[in-house]
């Protein structure tokens, strides 16, 4: 383990839409900066460009809710609409609750991809049209997997990707990012067979490195999402083949929900 | 928000027993490693330091187990006076599960200080005495606040104070370092009345500024506990007069407890 790691962010970085590469966008403004990454570097992006530039936007305009959704609606006061893409993207629905005093309620969601969160991810904020809703991408470890494979190519190096989206917690208050999507970098570290200080196992602890990553990133990310790519640099890791999934409990093992 | 923070360790601190003194443990351990904290400097302290500095630990030897905690030991396998201990930390159980294959359940808690997780935070990994329960400090802001005000004092400066620990996640594998203490920082950045980059409302967004340092500690505080104490230095933020009570979200606004 090293002991100083430095973490910084690119500034600059263009809006992206359909069809854009995200990869080329950092390498060409990485160039435009006279900075390279290095060996080792993890960058964390949060996943809106990515989704924005897969594609995975749905207009509200488009969208014809069904009945579930326009039951689902009434009870937590949402469009219809917006309900009907949370459904399309979840496995099921954990929790519909209506705040009183609220404008709208909240779904907690089990998204398609196993991560429970609110209205199955789906987002408004840092859409740039209206009635333009942001879905997690597809497959976010394979949208990881490029990026990493491109910057490791051009910079004839490894890197780590992790793809972030912004959570809420149960039980305490304020969000903080997550990892929903992975390449190179152990999603746990787990520590199995290690003992503490004392000489006792550590048979239970997993630090869960690619949310530890995610969640230090909020440090220089700004909510506005202008910053959507910090660089993480020191640190000590083994490339592996890692995926996302490694951090969901599956529903079995799950005591909420 | 600044472009680039840099994190580092305490590399060398010593074992801490009830009446040691953490800050002057810290303070001696920089003078002779001829480094100095900096204005806006933000420590992360793993609680466990604290707990022992302040004697919050139990010996198993001394519990006497009530039915109470005799009737939960059974449906949860364990040794009825570690119970007993995790129900003089908590306010109430909220899940006793017993799992198959494994020596132990566990006992989801809301702490005394409202946080939930597992077995009230009380934890025998890194105790240095057979039958040494290691509880979390009895105000932990208190504590957080004693520290910065010593180093504040010493160095003439500013500095931040989080006290962690290591807690799971329902829906999630692995572990994450949470704050259960701070000092001067905020616990919350509220970002009412902000915008995102398109300039809609973030009405709901406040990213847990204290959990994000805390989770971010976890990658240079090796889980062994020998290097308790993280320093992030670059942050811009305003001293403040904070709590970690900010962080905890109440049981009637909670859904899943």
């Amino acid at each position: 383990m090293p002991e100083a790691i430095e973490m910084f962010r690119l500034e600059g970085l263009p809006d992206f839409a359909p069809g854009d590469d995200v990869a080329d966008a950092i390498i060409t403004l990485l160039d435009e900066q006279k900075k390279a990454l290095q060996q080792g570097d993890i960058l964390v992006i949060a996943h809106k460009v990515i989704s924005k530039s897969e594609g995975a936007i749905r207009f509200l305009q488009d969208v014809e809710p069904g009945p579930d959704a326009i039951e689902l609606a009434r009870t937590v006061n949402k469009d219809p609409r917006k309900v009907q893409v949370v459904l399309d993207q979840s496995n099921r629905i954990v929790r519909a609750v209506s705040h009183a005093g609220h404008k709208e309620g909240v779904l907690i969601a089990e998204h398609k991809l196993g991560h429970v969160c609110a209205n199955a991810a789906v987002d408004e904020s840092n859409a740039d049209q209206e009635g333009m809703l942001i879905t997690l991408p597809d497959d976010p470890d394979s949208s990881a997997r490029q990026i990493a494979d491109k910057l490791n190519q051009h910079y004839g190096i490894t890197t780590g990707v992790v793809i972030s989206d912004t959570f809420g917690r149960p039980w305490r208050l304020g969000q903080t990012n997550v990892a929903i999507g992975v390449a190179s970098i152990p999603a746990l570290m787990v520590m199995e067979g290690e003992t503490d200080a004392y000489g006792r196992p550590l048979t239970v602890t997993a630090p869960a490195f690619a949310d530890e990553l995610a969640g230090a990133s909020g440090l220089l990310m700004e909510k506005s999402a202008a910053t959507p790519v910090i660089i993480f640099r020191g640190l000590h890791w083994t490339p592996c083949d890692s995926s996302s999934r490694d951090l969901i409990r599956s529903a079995k093992e799950d005591l909420f929900r």
